[in-house]
């Protein structure tokens, strides 16, 4: 195992549950873009209109989180920050009503729980809502982890469960008789096992460079961390804006802070907090709701999401045997933490990989079918 | 003395030269406004209309300052970043346009050198302005110092002249038979010393509470630590916007580092970091130099600055005897240093105050001659 953000960490744990040795291999466990995340569960807001395999897999993801967290919980003795809150899509101007009567229309022939709500409405959810508000759609089926906790809990569950972490960067998987033997570890040595799985966010290609290539990509994204003076949340839910080239968003958690996320950048592996980022964030941020100003900044992180063409994950069996992907959930680790640790889990253990992750196996990135 | 900011420091560096035994007490030396000021030296652009007496006061402050970095550099063994650049006014609108004529006529009455330039021969000192610029005035005895190597060159130049740092807080002044004998310290213990100096900065008032009564209040102020990624500077010298409710000014280092300041509040003792200053600050230096959005993001700071009625320092004898205020320097405590340090050092010293000092005296303040 490769990677100790959330989905090796959640892999690992499986696997070891099921009995299996693991060595998870990883100089800064949790540090990724796991420790990027707002930790939006939003299967049904963040639908990608004509990707219908992603959006079954998103929803699939979702529909175990309670059960996942219940029992990673339990085993962990760590509370995640699980809220089945909902979120709000909030609509400014004609344009911003336009794109929410779009998704709603969407939404409803795929069968998926969306309200549409008025102006007074969406304040009367969000007393603190922007004056020029004209409508909202409400997804009360769209959940908030916070992804932190999500790390600990995995990583204390890992530890219980026998999961061996191994502090140090693997550079490259290890070829022995045409197989995957394991990865060699930064500064000499290695680490030798017979199913190698590469969960290594957007350092994944890298270590198969010359093995099997991948078109797995970092994009960088950049989020804010506000908090209110008395620690009374500002929100009740998570609310995001629409259009205006980001993707702005607004996470309370518990205690008062407000995640406030995310730029997309193409940028390879630059991981600074740039002026223009926080500039843009605060500017969508204060203009869905002008409260904001009064918080105090308390943090702010960049980090590489690992992207693929399709924006899609690479899950399954490569091409080597022994070698197995568990990669490129650019902007849905978080979501698809659960199904994936499932299905890289059953894949391992049983050899079979489940149908509704088929679609993401890594044939389709092969030489001449790849997207761009 | 009580405060070791810069006003404090260079005081009592003052009077350690004069052979005087000095005690400074503070718990935090430099840890107040002092390490949230950009170190503009801008008398001239900073000139306060209708402020004649206070104008004099900058302008002498800072014609003393390259001998006083001179002797501070040579006492200390630490450089301190005083640098002749110049600074660049901007004016981006008609608006602008107009305020840029009366200062500039206003400070060409005044024989304060300015060279008013067009957006080309602007663009031509500083590229990166804006496409939008109109106009400019130069200042080019506007200078700049690094506010943290004056503290610590000032910290290192009192250590080596004998001064005693005592590292606790006053609570307030004592009074024996009349006259200010010393402090009492946080946690019991006490200074004696026949001079006590506030140069507390915005804390200086709640130290003669029920002792004299004198309206200095915090005013906060926060900024911003941008970051070029090679380490090259992206300015040339200061360059400052106009209006827009903030007075947005950026203070290139050496070192690629580029300081964006201020915001001017009326907040109490908060020292939080706010979203809304945040978002104005990068909002007006992207405006004037749109290459600031691929800056990093390195640091922010809030400090309360020591504020008066008129805006002026308060400078000079109590009306106890004993007693010296050497506070109030608002947004000018970097600049006012050297000559603060120079005049109270010979009140102290010689029992007179230096003429240019005198319209800033205690007196002004006193029951029922409080300008609000």
């Amino acid at each position: 195992m490769v990677g100790a953000g959330v989905i090796g960490l959640a892999i690992a744990w499986r696997l070891a549950g099921a009995r299996l040795q693991v060595a998870l291999v990883d100089p800064h466990p949790g540090a990724g873009a796991s420790d990027v995340a707002a930790g939006m569960l939003a299967p049904v807001t963040e639908v990608t209109f004509g990707e219908d395999a992603l959006t079954r897999l998103t929803l699939a993801s979702a529909a175990r989180y309670p059960t996942f967290v219940a029992e990673l919980e339990a085993a962990s003795g760590v509370q995640v920050g699980y809220r089945r809150s909902g979120s709000l899509t909030v609509a400014l101007d004609r344009d911003d009503l336009a794109v929410l009567e779009r998704l709603r229309t969407y939404l409803e022939e795929r069968h998926l729980g969306v309200e549409r709500l008025s102006a007074s409405q969406a304040r009367r959810r969000e007393p603190l809502l922007a004056p020029e508000t004209s409508g909202a759609l409400f997804a009360p089926d769209d959940h908030v982890v916070d992804p932190r906790l999500l790390v600990r809990a995995l990583r204390e569950a890992c530890i219980r469960a026998g999961v061996a972490e191994v502090s140090a960067a693997a550079t490259r998987v290890l070829i022995e008789g045409g197989r995957a033997s394991g990865v060699e570890l930064e500064g000499g040595g290695c680490v030798a096992a017979p199913v190698t799985v590469v969960a290594a966010g957007a350092h994944s290609a890298e270590l198969t460079a010359g093995v099997e290539e991948m078109p797995v990509r970092p994009v960088k994204g950049q989020l804010l961390v506000l908090r209110t003076a008395g620690g009374v949340p500002l929100l009740q839910q998570t609310v995001r804006g629409l259009a205006h080239g980001f993707s702005a968003y607004m996470v309370p958690r518990g205690d008062g802070r407000l995640v406030v996320g995310a730029t997309v950048e193409e940028r390879g592996f630059d991981v600074s907090v740039t002026a223009e980022a926080v500039y843009s964030l605060l500017r969508d941020a204060r203009r869905l709701v002008p409260a904001v100003d009064e918080l105090e900044l308390v943090e702010w992180r960049a980090a590489s999401r690992p992207g693929t063409p399709d924006n899609a994950p690479l899950l399954g069996e490569a091409a080597v045997p022994g070698l197995v992907w568990a990669t490129g959930h650019y902007r849905n680790g978080i979501l698809l933490t659960p199904l994936t640790a499932d299905v890289i889990a059953e894949l391992v253990v049983h050899g079979r990989i489940a149908d509704i992750a088929a679609p993401f196996v890594s044939a389709r990135f092969a030489r001449g079918k790849v997207r761009s």
